[in-house]
């Protein structure tokens, strides 16, 4: 196990010479040069504007520049036609298990045992080339290895976990119904427990389900007969189980979405969860996913900010650069300070999370920014690129359109701000209740 | 010819029972109704809240709701596809011929010799199905149609327009360099004249060109030898002449766009536009095609507001629907101000045409304002649908990434700002120069 | 009387050599000249970019010239002083009364009977100068002379109206309580008839009174022992009755503001205005005012425009003028196309409520529209004059300040938000009531 | 001198009991309890969400709490009518002087020699205050005693520094001049050595200068004969040296604001400041107030969003707090998003300075980001407050006032995206240069 675990991380090292654009961004600036017995002036590094690099532990960095590696050389070249031809490829997943990159947070099992500030900064380098990559990582991380690890029993965690984390198995997470976006707790599915031969009965549909047509097993949230919501884990094969594709999707096309359709499924007992009930469960993963979108979508932005930069450096326009016009700047300018202030609020939360000093709060804050900016900045980016910002080979569009899910799902931009006005003002405005 | 002029139009009957959502539109609401004498309170119209209508002619009224119905009953039954499978129809450039909405300004050559202000509900209600339809039908009439009949000869008119009104070819405009976007005077693309047979050799490449693929003409912009812009019309066929098309567009994927490439493509010379030289040729199509853009994208910006209103009625969470919370009734608020009053400007800015008082920074104004808003209406609107927003069946995603070409293209938001910028200052601002 | 009426504004003419920089406004553009046969282009007006004053009638453009040099001349000296000490010139009343533009659209009377084109105009010109005269000559003629016209008997309109049309008394307008804002419905004065004497006793507390302290006469609004809202003309002197002025107000500083304290006022029963009962009264007076509004929040927004412009213009920074600044030129598009777009369609409402065709959402629609769009110009246009524009003598931030009580008053840019929330949804959402 | 230094502060004890809303602020939340052996999960603490109290050093807390004390129960009692009067109250620097906040980053002098981020920490509260009151302390320490320290003599240190850290003298910074605002480099003031008495004669006018019209002392840059910019400490008195005051002020009302007019003045050349020349001088002082600004905004900030959260807590409407609208929330959500993440980017930027691994850049970014981000959320807090937001009882129209010259002064939010646009870029696009 050793071998695919933080130890080979740190003792890694790139294979490959193509080294793309953004590696330069590891190789950074900060440290001040004595020129003539003089100290030298601090440089500033647009990639890095308020340090993040000289913040991290020198295992994180190493961490994150081995999964960036990766991330450029492997994904990079990959992603254009799967985007465009809506095509997931599976051996993605064996590959990040290979590097250990799933469940990273998780102590044992054949994980990594990282920081959470790690879990973040892979998050942000792999979403910096996809968001549906992302998502992919984020389900089977946050979604299916984290109840298992938190809610299960020794035995689910000793026959699931190592799978899951080799990218042998994919899971995928089921919550969302038809009907119920923001309000779970309004779930139809039910779980009727059967004493005679000890297993559950699941009947309901969940949809919007990341992974859900090519997953190996599914966490399905469902209502018990005494009201509670419990999870229990399905397997890919059980009798009454679906997962149709969901086609004609805008976003997150790299990815498999889908819905759960359970008629009648006979669960066995050993496959429930049983270290948690009610909503604290799926909200209990929800927030662990949310901490990692919070960083990836910055990743994104990053990308854009950096792609939409170049572009306008290199393309000449009434004799100048187009990045010599104050329009173009000033849009640099915002995306640059929102992406740095971003992500240095991502790192203090990841300290937090580290020190079992964070709060659900703080993270619908910070998944709620990072979302929204995110957005921002690759929109703007795209109109940047003018009429070559739709062609996907300049991939800006591609993040646009992922973006948009991003800032909807496992939480939406508006429902992050009455969880937060609720947090603020201890009155909640979700319902007509008073 | 009458067969598809106005005069059928207005004795035209919708011959389709079923009826879409849509039609209610043009059953409105503005006349008080007695009611026992006394004159009973006006009711508000959301779908129309400033009244448009009662400002519309009895004909315009009439156009817009024959070809509202054909938009509603025959396009938006395949746009669906259309988009995901980026499928050009090309036989709807023929039903659009048909109805006589092609060039429909235009007085004789079969033209229906419409006002502005029809031109301008047509093209509202072909873009509330799809901007790509709108563009195919942009580029036939402004760009195609207009400078033949405002710059070309009369045998060059007799020749093409009739065709070109019937749909039985289609055109296309070749102004944009893959070097030149919002600078259309350093164009490289050359035509030398050969006197020894009465021809120009024309050799460049234009970029991001509508229709071009599947185009029968070209009206093509070269610089001459005495460095002067002049339009000939060039005919697939023609030896030299290329028109690849352009993969991977993730915005108006309706509508067919690619390249023209042109080496050496030699041209007669009665194919020359004889009647125009400079860039004033090009600005002249230009400026009609962003007066239909501006109509156009608020239509696009309409639907999205009824369709989100709709979901959001339809949609039940925490117990009533979407559409009873005040962060959704706040930006439906928005949405309906900004299409009321961006669709009274267009109509003002139509007369303004119709009565020859137009100039091109009105033009500039509205298409930049409409496109703008339009983007954001899609944008919200999308972001009311949670995550079946990003399903083409919702139609919403479509438009947002309509919109981001249709905001760039014809003239970016901020290259229309320095216009106007320009024009309020007597300064220009494009370039270095002072 | 005829004096002071549109007969007089028709021949005025204006004395003043001292034209103002708006002046040129009237003097415009829009036909189109011919040089040598030939149709000259249009030239484009950035003071009148969609030509509205081609849309109003000879008479409409008189008053408003006529008006305009009144503000121009003898209030622009003014206000600064006024501002900077919260002095309210009470002789401005006078001078109103004096050119006929109080209750302007009263048909006999003493008042000029014009259409409510002509009124929204007069609002434009004196708000072009300042936010809080426009506000003294809102709340006499939209609240108080026309609750007196349209609900008061004849003798009440023949006792008040012609001496409120000539300025020499002055009214204010009772509906706001110190913990009612934005719902009026929960009205706390209170008013018991007394059948002994024919008198009503009125107590209570009204707040955030415009001219209260100065007033001559108070159209109070109090709940009736049946429940219902109804409206008393209160006079100075009356016993219970006081005034007092609201100190440390930093907005509309040349008017005054104040409370209406009723302890037990007796008000003779001739005094109620026996034709409305209900919130139908306030509301219909606010209707008129907030109409008002839209036209003037715009010609406040108009000043800071142009007088942005014309300070970018004169201020040379790094060897160019401001002006010759994307940032600067973008700013000044935007406000353009805020600004003519919003008076494009307040000149459409005024049309339809001259037609009978108005409704109270419409006007909401344009109040919110104008002093939100109003106030992000002024904002802007501060920015503009760095630090210049914290000066009074710069008047900008004096908008800046204005507009933030204009946008907030008269229903605040939420609550209009909702009320067009709910004329689009069917749903309320004021209330948590379902 | 040690009585005012941080040791003092480090022992002292706030005298006063009444503590005042603000103070809650230190009593935070975020350890977690233990509740039955289990660990209790971590309250949320909307007044700190990302717990930058737990990144402070204990002597930083304890210098904050301190200062806060003071600042709430003696700056805020008078803020009020010093605001409305345009009143300075001199003795305020002097109880300053008193704590040990003046130049409190000077190590020696009878300065406290505190951390960069206790300089911050200092900012932001006085800031919760008043800009005003801000102002007046950062040109005292950022720009009066930090030149001095850093490009004095150290006769001149010893002269000045001691009594301008008590506050027996104030000082002013005389750089912007009436037609050069942004672009110092343009600077007109001339200083002309005299060999024959030592001395230089300087002449020129500067303007907006914060305190000059008190100030003992002023820091004044000037271009010497070999065209280099150079300081020069000027006292009150000498000949030919008059400080005006400019009237009619609405911004930073309860600080004196002037020019400096400089007739001929002339100066003894011990009042040069030796070792610095060129623009490097006060541009390193205007980095070290911006960054005093960046956190001081932020607090102003968190002024607003507290006050108009308890506003509406406490305003009923329609049967509800105020608070209970989901707008109101939206808009606290966002502000509470902007002030946390703007703070603890503040923070680090304060700890790299400290490390000696800042850049100008970095503060330039976060200059702008919170004065932008801090005028947000005042004018949002204020629209919060209905009608009562314009009364200056309710401090927060102070705020939005204010905070618009702190937008403005020490580089304009656009001159900051310059500055961020050209170390992104490696292009300026200040100038019509190429």
């Amino acid at each position: 196990m050793a071998l695919r675990s933080v130890t080979r991380l740190l003792s890694g090292t790139p294979k490959c010479a193509a080294v793309s654009v953004c590696r330069a961004q590891s190789t950074t600036a900060a440290a001040p040069l004595k020129v003539d017995g003089k100290v030298a002036k601090v440089p500033f590094n647009w990639r890095d504007a308020l340090d993040l690099e000289g913040q991290l532990t020198e295992e994180e960095v190493m961490i994150r520049d081995s999964f960036r590696d990766y991330c450029q050389e492997k994904l990079m070249s990959r992603i254009v036609m799967a985007n465009r031809h809506e095509h997931f490829h599976r051996e993605i997943v064996s590959e990040m298990g290979e590097l250990g990159v799933l469940g990273p947070t998780i102590k044992g099992y054949g994980c990594a045992g990282t920081s959470y500030v790690a879990y973040g900064l892979i998050a942000r380098e792999v979403e910096r080339v996809d968001s549906g990559y992302r998502s992919v990582m984020s389900v089977q991380s946050s979604l299916v290895m984290h109840p298992i690890n938190a809610y299960g029993t020794e035995a689910q965690k000793e026959k699931y976990l190592p799978r899951l984390a080799r990218g042998e198995i994919l899971g995928c997470f089921g919550l969302t119904e038809p009907n119920h976006g923001s309000d779970p707790s309004s779930m139809e599915t039910k779980a009727t427990y059967n004493p005679s031969n000890g297993t559950f009965t699941i009947s309901g549909a969940k949809t919007w389900i990341t992974n859900s047509p090519v997953a190996d097993i599914a966490v399905v949230w469902a209502k018990c007969e005494d009201g509670k919501v419990r999870g229990f884990i399905l397997e890919r094969g059980m009798k009454g189980l679906a997962t149709p594709k969901i086609e004609g999707k805008f976003s997150l096309r790299a990815s498999a979405t889908g819905m759960i359709l359970m008629d009648e499924v006979e669960v066995p007992e050993e496959n429930l969860l049983p270290n948690v009930s009610g909503l604290a469960g799926p909200f209990g993963c929800l927030n662990n996913a949310r901490y990692g979108i919070a960083w990836g979508a910055l990743g994104a932005a990053e990308f854009c900010f950096h792609a939409a930069r170049q572009y306008t450096l290199d393309r000449i326009q009434f004799g100048v650069p187009l990045a010599r016009n104050q329009l173009m700047q000033k849009k640099m300018a915002d995306m640059l300070t929102e992406i740095t202030i971003g992500l240095q609020s991502c790192l203090s939360l990841g300290r937090l999370i580290d020190d079992k000093k964070a709060t659900p709060e703080m993270i619908s804050m910070l998944k709620r920014n990072s979302c929204g900016k995110a957005l921002d900045v690759a929109r703007q980016a795209r109109d940047m690129l003018g009429g070559n910002g739709i062609a996907d080979e300049y991939h800006i569009i591609r993040h646009v359109m992922n973006l948009e899910a991003v800032n909807t799902y496992e939480g939406t931009h508006d429902i992050h701000a009455l969880i937060l006005g609720r947090a603020i003002t201890g009155l909640q405005s979700f319902t007509v209740e008073k």
